[in-house]
């Protein structure tokens, strides 16, 4: 694999990116390409030592850059490049390396995209695609091969859109926003009225907004409101097969883990954590730095700072508590037993 | 957002859809072009309100059609229509209005279309689509962008897919049926039969029928039935992201919440509704107007009329007093303890 | 329908795949064309009778080849072929005749290759599809209308992508791999790093390596891996809309039913089945031969051979054992009182 860029920076660049203090035998303006584990170090790739056993291996493995938090004092890795923060500051060079997915500035003659659409500079428009009238597209937006973007939508500058994804009618997307391939955006929200056992459909006539910085995985669906937006907040990241309702607003700095299911008109504060395959119903609200442990169902709005779990949901601690009470239950019969008999 | 066609009506044909009084100061010959919140109102656009609250700020801030109860009596609205059931005919005009998705009628020049395609008057199929042998489409069909759609199909008459739906081969769709984008219907059943350790795939032979006015959320997959059809009745509405297994049956007029699964061979009677995340067990089967608890997991048959909750799923009743003794397991445990002590 | 592919085998054929012993009036030079349910069967066609119920029925309606168990002695079949193995046998017949589906060698004009891609013989390349630099497709590869294969993948000899599908950048799977519509393979991991409250993705440089004879269900979510692979072990079978993390390592032979998630950083041994919509914190293992029943959450190691259930999960047994008393609740309650009383 080769899953760095073409870029190359100097280590005095590097050095400047993360404000580091370097201390090694490699000349400042020797050249780094990319990121490595410890074991696959080379003398133009960087890596990271967390604690003193990797410090250790990286003294005898590693021959390139190696970040190390700034109190580990003398070491002997060969390279080391001492930092306040080592993992961020790793995060922060493996950014600079990593590809741009479906980056190719240009629009391939097999987009289809209507008169209307006002395109941003240096956009990369892949093959089979399909951008409707009036959208709007801002300064180097990726669209990959195979995405579907309906009418009078805008996608913010930076944006990158993978293969199959599909914003529906007039949803907005903020910049650098990213979104995994198969997502949905727009689809229409799941309202009906019922009269003598059928069900009609209220026109779902708002769209959704996305706002900046937002990521969305795979398979991801969110519906658009039903008069006004479906909201996702600045900096939320939301992962793979996330079902969002419609009316739905969600704050800023979520993070909504796999298989999520927000029900309709539901509103999450900011900083909300929502685990692996929890269900919040519709109508309810979540204040800010709410956790919801994994596979819970929450039937009820949760007051700020609060960590609920279980299904229904309650306070993590009084869950965590009846769950061992609950695994005593054989115990509980017995003494009853007993005491029935005394 | 101009979310509303461009169809215009006049309040007199307005009246005739929905069989209401009117009683305003708006000519009968006006013509209305879209629905509106209240606070959005316009002399050429229809809103309602249905109760006090909403009469009041529709009075003071509605300047067009305001769809009301009939039993409101005098109310200061501009322009009341009064009706027998204000929401149920606010729906029926926003129907009206409300766009039809990717409607464009021609056949684009990027939609690959087998030769023994037998396509209806009047269809909107879109480019990067692709429509396989022997399949038949009904009058009105819209194929959006990215669609596509195997061998031997049959599309019913003003059926709408959405961009990226995955129509598999045999599989028969009936009239006003609607799937939002991302959605599969035929894949191949879980079927496998297992010999020392290893698992065969058994060929899944049969097909998915979907009847009439069936709607279909984003991101669902319905798998074709091994022998026969996995089936969904008459006027049911599935949500995003819903599982359904090969062989299944589901009734009329059914309601499938978000993230629900349903395991194979199981069989739904009608107006069965199961919420959201819930899971029913292959080969079980749901009398008619079951209904479903959300985040329950059903692994045994269920008699028509009952609701059922929890996991696993119990009659509701019982399973909510059940949830309110479980929290008392620390009192419990504490009572046991004291009466052990006297 | 006409499930059946165009081959034909004789009878003669058959019994040498499948090692029966015939005793029939059909010629042995008499020509199959497919397999049918006992009541579809013409003199054409396979079908099988497992018990004496379906030996009776084949023996009134079945005109063509009959599969029977071979200790099943005399019946009225007309034409039995005897075999260890009645079920699997059928399979193995189901099998030759099973269409592969978009089989159709030859390279549409509306497919987008990149010229650096390597081709195997005889592949189907569907329309609007697209192929990324340095790719490798082995022989017989299929790759169904609306598939996108990014960058430097390798697709082994035989594997099918229905439609939609999407592989990212670097993902390789084996040879005789089914994967179904709208799946995607390779998405980017759910990794982040959160400093004062906003969250900062770790790229994942990592990729998916799929092993030979896997099946992947509809709309499925395999992401990449953070520094290596995330890794799917031989003749495992996915079903629909399974999300399994970044970094996941799954055993061979191994099941996942509809829904079910899997945590980042997981390890799955051989042979192990999760049941549907159950879900597998990050971080956890399961040893060889685990079963997980449906609707569980596992937040912690499982040894070999155990079988766990609940949310939490824990010993199946034991679970079970508390789902009954946790219904008797109330009674414990009246017993508790009582003795209070007394």
């Amino acid at each position: 694999m080769n899953q760095n860029n073409k870029k190359k920076y100097t280590i005095k660049e590097i050095i400047k990116k993360i404000d580091g203090v370097y201390d090694g035998k490699l000349p400042l303006d020797h050249q780094i390409s990319g990121v490595s584990s410890i074991e696959n170090n080379t003398p133009n790739k960087v890596t990271f030592a967390e604690n003193k056993k990797f410090v250790k291996k990286a003294a005898e493995q590693a021959d390139g850059l190696v970040l190390i938090n700034k109190n580990f004092g003398e070491t002997d890795i060969k390279n080391p490049l001492k930092v306040e923060d080592t993992r961020f500051s790793y995060v922060k060079v493996a950014k600079l390396f990593a590809p741009i997915p479906y980056y190719k500035p240009g629009i391939n003659d097999r987009a289809i995209i209507e008169d209307s659409v006002s395109l941003g500079d240096n956009v990369s428009i892949h093959s089979n695609t399909y951008i409707g009238e009036n959208s709007k597209l801002g300064d180097n937006v990726v669209i990959a091969p195979g995405v579907k973007i309906a009418e009078n939508t805008k996608i913010g500058a930076n944006t990158v859109l993978h293969p199959n994804v599909v914003i529906e009618r007039d949803c907005k997307l903020g910049s650098n926003v990213i979104v995994e391939a198969g997502t949905v955006i727009g689809s229409e929200g799941y309202g009906y009225i019922t009269r003598e056992g059928k069900h009609y459909h209220i026109p779902q006539l708002g769209n959704v907004i996305v706002e900046d910085n937002v990521e969305i995985g795979a398979s991801v669906t969110i519906d658009r409101g039903t008069q006004s937006a479906t909201m996702i907040g600045e900096g939320t990241k939301i992962d793979n097969q996330v079902q969002v309702g419609h009316n739905v607003k969600i704050g800023k700095y979520c993070l909504l883990v796999g298989q999520v299911g927000i029900g309709g008109s539901t509103v999450l504060g900011h900083n909300v954590i929502v685990a692996g395959q929890s269900g919040i119903s519709d109508h309810v609200q979540l204040g800010n730095n709410v956790k919801v442990g994994a596979g819970s169902i929450v039937t009820s709005d949760i007051t700020a700072d609060s960590f609920y779990l279980g299904n229904p949901a309650q306070d993590r601690m009084k869950e965590l508590k009846i769950r061992v009470l609950r695994k005593k239950l054989p115990e509980y019969w017995k003494e009853i037993k007993n005491l029935k008999k005394s």
